[in-house]
This record gives structure tokens, C-alpha cells and sequence, in this order.
């Protein structure tokens, strides 16, 4: 729905492929989904780390950065969690559009919600990317004791367990963390950037 | 007003000094505010394309991917206008966390909004540049007939017709686009931009 009026599309006046030449990267949206405690954050902020060290212009959106800011007026709601989701694209697509390899590291479990994602953006700009840990396996390590509180009861529509987690279909990419360790699923995401073209090889 | 619970606040790993390294720069938020065709979208175009061909990291937030996009969903009401700039400033503010220089051009009338967006970051983050030409001037360029539909009154609430503009009382930065060229402002928001030590001199 677009309420505004009065406002024309002006293209920007910088050339992307010059853009891309200048940052010395293409732009992407590594989209990590998957049950809570799956290790998706904390992939994320390992992956950061890594990416910087090789020079790397990255950043993450996480529940960090965005449940405390541009999100705090959202709660968990089913329409609340489809504007949290939306919006958190469409900062990622501009990160992505400032050719800035960009994280994100939300739970995001329905299907609808993910692929409105991708459809915001330039069909390689997009990777879907599975955290993918067993409810068992993320419920044993529990951090925040929120698997505790949801089989308790306290809290309502917990994915996972009162709630769905939509698997992705076609992921552009896999991430065992339920049995690889953070550093593994972390090199193996950066090997995929590397390949794919979106960072230079070092 | 923070909605969400069960969430926690963890600090990033990367180091804000690290990264400034990596990238080469210190993020900035260059808050341009003015009346509608003073001129803040060009000369902010006009800036990244000077700050690129530099070798800066730099992108530019406004009308054009924020209100088809982030904002679709805002209109013109008060209570939407305080929101469309809060979404911005969180934005920007992420974009400067992640060391780049975000310029951002929106009219942004109103002081208490401009003031909560500097709130929300660093104090030597937020760089407020009043993008000064008189109603007169804006108005005999009228490049998108904005003026003569808001004197048809057509468009309620139009600022510097119908509507105030509040001008900022103690901005870092006025560039007087009703007098200098484009060049002119642009270059003199790079040079503040290097004498202040937020990209390197060249």
C-alpha cells in the first residue's frame, strides 16, 4: 500500500556497477532464519568479524539493533511480526543497494513473510540462508531459558514449540549448526560469498 | 514506547574502532533539512557522487527509496511525518554504526524531530546541515509544481506556504544553496566532512 503522493522516483545518479567498483564488493542480503537459540546471531556476529578482518564492509541487523530502534513501536503480534519483517527488509535492501554485505539474524519463520523479502530486492542481491538446529538440539541449549518460559506457558506463540517455524524450500544456502560449530558454518557462509562474487578472494 | 519483550541486549563483538579502521572512515549522519526544492536531494546526490569518486563509503537516504519503501505505509498526517523522520533517523543511525557517511534529505520542518534524531546516536555523530534558500527562491524553481499546487491549494499543509519551517537554531552546517552552486555546497560539506576528521583527506 502506498499512502504517499506527491512524491516522483528519481533514479540515483550513481552507477551502481561504479558503486560496486569503489566499495570493491557487490552487495548482498544474507538472510538467516531458524528456530530460536539456533545460533543465528551469533553466526552472524562471528561472521562480521571475519569478514571485517579480510576487509570485508558488512554489518548485521539483528534483534539488537532493530527490536531497540527503527522496530521498538512492534511487538509479537501476527501483524506486528509481518511489518518487523518487512521493514527489516527494506533496510537490508538499502544496506544491499550501498554494496554492503549485509546479515540478518531473525527467527522470520513463515514462508510468506521471507519470500516478501526477496521480492523487494534484485534477484541476486537475496540469499536465503537456513540456520538449521532441531528443536531439540536449540531447547538443550536454551540461553535466554525462553524454551523454559514457553513450555511453561508464559510465553504464547513460541516458534517452535506453540508456534510453526516454516522450513525454507529452496535456500540458496544450508548452515548445520546444530552439529557444525559456529566457526565451520561461519567460513562456509564466507566461501559462498566468495564464490558467488559478492567479496573479493583473498 | 518499547513494545517487544524477551529480548536481551547484547553489544556487538566487532570493536567500533576496528571497524572504523577497516572501513577507512567514521559513519556519519548528515542530516540535510530545508524547504521543498532548496536543493537538499541534488546536493546530496551530487556529494556521493564527489565523496565515491574519493574512495568513501557513502550512501544517501531520501524521498525516493525510503518513501516507496521503508515509509510506503506513512502518509502526510502529523503523527505520520514523526514517524517517517524517526524510521529515518533510526536507519541513518545504523548506516553510521556501520562507518557510513549517510547523508539524508528530507524537510524535515519540525526542531523536536530533528532534535530526537540526534538523540538517538553519538553526540559527534549527528551533523545537522540547514540547506538555506528563501521561500522565494524554492518557489520560482518549483521543479515538481509543488508550490503553485499548494497556492491552488491543492496540497494541505504545505511547508513554507501552509505549514511551518522551523530552521535549525544551532546547526554544524549551513550551505546556502539559494546563492552557491551545487558544486559549491557540495564541496563545502566534503571539506567539513575532512577538516572534522570523518574521512581521510585526499
Amino acid at each position: 500500500m502506498q499512502k504517499s503522493t506527491n512524491i516522483t522516483w528519481h533514479g540515483a545518479i550513481v552507477d551502481p556497477a561504479e558503486r560496486q567498483q569503489v566499495v570493491g564488493q557487490k552487495g548482498a542480503v544474507v538472510w538467516l532464519t531458524g528456530l530460536s537459540a539456533s545460533g543465528k546471531s551469533t553466526l552472524a556476529r562471528r561472521a562480521e568479524q571475519l569478514l571485517l578482518e579480510r576487509g570485508a564492509i558488512v554489518y548485521v541487523l539483528d534483534g539488537d539493533n532493530i527490536r531497540f530502534g527503527l522496530n521498538k513501536d512492534l511487538g509479537f503480534s501476527p501483524a506486528d511480526r509481518t511489518e518487523n519483517i518487512r521493514r527489516i527488509g527494506e533496510v537490508a535492501k538499502l544496506f544491499a543497494d550501498a554494496c554492503v554485505v549485509t546479515l540478518t539474524a531473525f527467527i522470520s519463520p513463515y514462508r510468506a513473510d521471507r519470500d516478501a523479502v526477496r521480492a523487494l530486492m534484485p534477484a541476486d542481491t537475496f540469499i536465503e540462508c537456513y540456520v538449521s538446529a532441531s528443536v531439540e538440539t536449540c531447547e538443550a541449549r536454551d540461553p535466554k531459558g525462553l524454551y523454559k518460559k514457553a513450555r511453561a506457558g508464559q510465553i504464547p506463540e513460541f516458534t517452535g514449540i506453540s508456534a510453526p517455524y516454516e522450513e525454507p524450500l529452496t535456500p540458496e544456502l544450508v548452515l548445520e549448526t546444530g552439529s557444525q560449530t559456529v566457526d565451520e558454518s561461519a567460513l562456509a557462509l564466507i566461501k559462498f560469498l566468495e564464490e558467488k562474487g559478492y567479496i573479493k578472494a583473498v
